[in-house]
């Protein structure tokens, strides 16, 4: 278990800035020993790769030469000011760590090693204590232990070298290093980014409550995601998720929220989990957007970042395929949205040019006989998808086309309709499917997703056998540049947009800030708002 | 809607077997039309590519050459007798085919057109009634229309040129062309394979009750799964159910069970849909499995084909990484199993080979830190993938190793335990992973797996970044190779294995004889299972 005494107060988070932007980083043990061939892995390499522009200080008592870093045998031998020190000597030996890094005016002191409370072991408890008694009041402050650290894209701090270069709207905490690698990979995938990144392990000082507050006030970060197993203090992570809630949208994936799960993170990272209901009433009150899965963390970034909130529930679903489409209805109407029935008018007005035989002409609409698709797809069966998807498509798809433009205008003309969904499945096609023939699907629907006045969402759901779902890839990758909302299952989407309803009704206008810059383009409406912000 | 009229008495299923395995087929119109080129990738490719060994006719009023196929400008030209006509005329059009096919005496129409009763429109339901009159009490069977038709790997018959040429144990029927395809490549990627496969869409005659009737009794096939959307008589329908489920498991994804997705049910296929507690109750009383996605329908073949059902809910799971343990044993519990506490007996055991840091030593139990992984990591980074994965690891993992086998040895010997989970997750790690990297973890763990006497599921969860997806697929195929039950996310392995055991208790014995020659291996318990049929 953590230590229950507080800490002496100090102004807790002003001084975070420099752990996300530190001058210089000393990366201490383990580097000369061949089984620890990771530690490099993790904390070299990534800043050589993300161009961290500071001092590098590899200290090994055995003098070991690492690539890109200054070798010292111990810190009184680092020429300069440490700002942060990354610990990765065994749990025993980092007490003495840190009274050196408070002797030298270490700022921080990131522990890495695990073997600490988490163990519930009297060796590891005793540990824990005592590295908080080296730092002291006025000492280093802690990050961690049994933690990865910081990601912070602007300053080239990682602990993964694979982790995008590219800053972005999203704070996102962790208490475990595994999910943050899941969260950030999820969420980089579906073209998002980060601001800062910190997997805070024990949070024997650093804590939650810390970073939650320094994410609140940093003007970098317009979202925070999280993922909490457990709090140490009731009173004030209540105060902390108020406090940071009540200026951006805060979501936050629970862990340990069953009797296996809570005994689990308690042996993982020593938090006090408690019940699932005294967290539920927390985030509620607090106006926390709870997520069940790393997958609705990343769904939920995607509707705040790109949606626009619906101002009600009926919806049309225009998808592709017979059963693809009814299997959707049923997952929008499950997450309380109403697939409201075409007004006979829009459904004239549709018959206009959509042929009955091979299509469903009504809510939900079967788009599979929609104009041209065919031929384009024997078309793009011959080119190259990306070419493809990037073609300027609204200059043919637009009112009076016959096709997708008129299907966006019809959805613009469409009384009380709140909200369209775009799907588009790409494992149902009865023929071997080639990306340039999901190319010639998805860029026309994106013409007319562009034209449509309505909050309006893409799904191209991840096809379960691989072939489909590489094929796809390039698809998504230039929703992600057009900065459409993508997701990855009509399930998912429809979850995410409902709760991003309930959101802004309990916190009115505040997602006009989080999408600053980065709203649906829409002709219709005249608004003229730009399609991408810097980050995404 | 359908007639509701009766057919004629006649052996309704008898003959479907000449519909999977036709010594002839004809393929009937839009041959020659530029804009329906993929009438040709429908119809003849596939054959041409299964290896179809029957004649083939391309039958076209202009008289187009096709490749592969005997080109004829109609039925009377075509020389010899054709036991199946594949019909792409239009829907008016369709009645006279029908009556032509009646006098040449063609065994079996499958309408391929769409634009009949399911557009809800008098002229389409006109057209399918004269498609009935037209065929009469004694002329060909319909299959359709509004419908993709047949797949089976034994004949070479399929409407798709990438579907696997092998057959397999599992017998598809599907409402709808598109959710065929969906399954039938998710099911695939899991390694599973199909007996026959049928897109039945509108049901006019060869309807959902033959279709389970006929694979009820039919010897290739061990496990039924069907998408259904509705019914036109629901006693014969309910009575073919029990039928079929009284010999072998009927896997059923139920289509529209919400107001939008009946209402879409009735646009696609002109299926009555009805209520989802009707539906629940029919199939509750039947003892069927009911799934709510193909996902679900995936994982459900996987572990009746490839698990041994546990015989009560007393689970370790055995994990990688603190946080995604964490949220497994959440997962494990929401579907009703319990992770059991791990007995102090066994712990000690696992402490004299597990060190304390950085794992998680007890149920869950966090197996990051488990002997020689990092080191096989570091091999790894240097080796061939597939190399590592096929490496015949139970030459070193067995008991006495302190790792890997004595971990499988510990968990036979933990009294009262019922199942045990491997879960290796592959976008956690905290550093740019490769292949062999992903090799390196998971050829240990199978090895372990084959040693383990309980039931015991793999799960290699589907990352959603596409890299660490990709680089998983070879593990993911030498999994399905070596036939261990693989799922890919821990909550859809417990709620499958969750069904499995409710599956087992309700027909017991059954089970057996679906994995006649699949169980898994056990060297523990002195079986000697072979691992693999010839299908999967």
């Amino acid at each position: 278990m953590r230590s229950t005494t507080s800490q002496p107060h100090r102004d807790r988070i002003a001084d975070l800035d420099r752990l996300f932007h530190p001058g210089s980083v000393a990366v201490v043990g383990a580097l000369s020993d061949p089984d620890k061939w990771y530690i490099r892995q993790y904390y070299i390499a990534p800043l050589l790769e993300l161009g961290y522009k500071g001092r590098i200080y590899a200290v090994d008592s055995r003098g070991k030469d690492v690539p890109g870093a200054a070798s010292c045998r111990n810190l009184k031998e680092v020429p300069g000011p440490v700002d942060l020190v990354i610990g990765c000597l065994s749990a025993r030996r980092t007490p003495e760590l840190v009274a050196e890094c408070r002797q030298a005016g270490v700022k921080f002191v990131q522990i890495f090693s695990a073997g600490f409370a988490e163990t519930g072991e009297p060796e590891g408890i005793e540990a824990q204590r005592q590295v908080l008694a080296a730092a002291g009041p006025e000492g280093p402050r802690i990050v961690g232990p049994n933690c990865m650290g910081v990601y912070c894209p602007a300053s080239g701090m990682s602990f993964c070298a694979d982790y995008p270069r590219e800053a972005g709207p999203i704070g996102l905490i962790c208490q475990s290093g595994g999910i943050t690698g899941c969260t950030v990979r999820a969420v980089a995938e579906r073209g998002l980014r980060f601001s800062k990144v910190a997997s805070f392990g024990n949070a024997v000082d650093v804590d939650e409550c810390d970073l939650l507050e320094y994410l609140a006030r940093d003007p970098q970060t317009r979202v925070i995601a999280a993922y909490i197993e457990g709090t140490r203090d009731g009173t004030r992570f209540a105060e902390a998720l108020r406090g940071a809630a009540s200026r951006k949208p805060v979501v936050i994936l629970k862990g340990g929220t069953t009797d296996a799960g809570v005994r689990a993170a308690v042996s993982h990272t020593g938090a006090l989990a408690g019940s699932s209901a005294v967290w539920d009433g927390l985030f509620r009150e607090a106006g926390v957007i709870r997520t069940n899965s790393v997958e609705e963390t990343a769904d939920m970034l995607v509707a705040l970042l790109r949606m626009r909130p619906p101002r009600g529930t009926r919806t049309c679903l225009v998808g592709n395929g017979g059963g693809p489409t009814v299997l959707s209805a049923d997952e929008c109407e499950r997450a309380g949205f109403r697939i409201a029935p075409m007004p006979e008018e829009i459904r004239q007005r549709l018959l206009g040019f959509v042929p009955l035989a091979g299509t469903m002409v009504r809510n939900p609409f079967d788009a599979n006989g929609l104009n041209a698709i065919v031929v384009q797809e024997r078309v793009a069966a011959t080119v190259d998808a990306l070419e493809v998807l990037r073609y300027p498509w609204e200059t043919v798809i637009k009112k009076g086309d016959r096709g997708w433009g008129d299907l966006a205008a019809l959805l613009n003309d469409w009384p009380g309709l709140d909200l369209a969904i775009f799907h588009c499945p790409v494992d149902n096609n009865p023929m071997p499917v080639t990306e340039a023939m999901i190319a010639a699907q998805v860029g026309p629907i994106l013409a007319a997703l562009g034209q449509c006045g309505l909050p309006a969402a893409m799904v191209i759901h991840f096809a379960m056998d691989e072939r489909s779902r590489h094929l796809s890839h390039s698809a998504r990758q230039v929703c992600h540049e057009k900065g459409i909302p993508l997701f990855t299952s009509v399930s998912g989407a429809a979850l995410a947009i409902r709760r991003l309803m309930e959101f802004d009704r309990a916190h009115p206008g505040m997602l006009d800030q989080v999408r600053v810059g980065a709203a649906p383009c829409s002709t219709v409406s005249g608004r003229q708002d730009v399609l991408r912000d810097e980050g995404f």
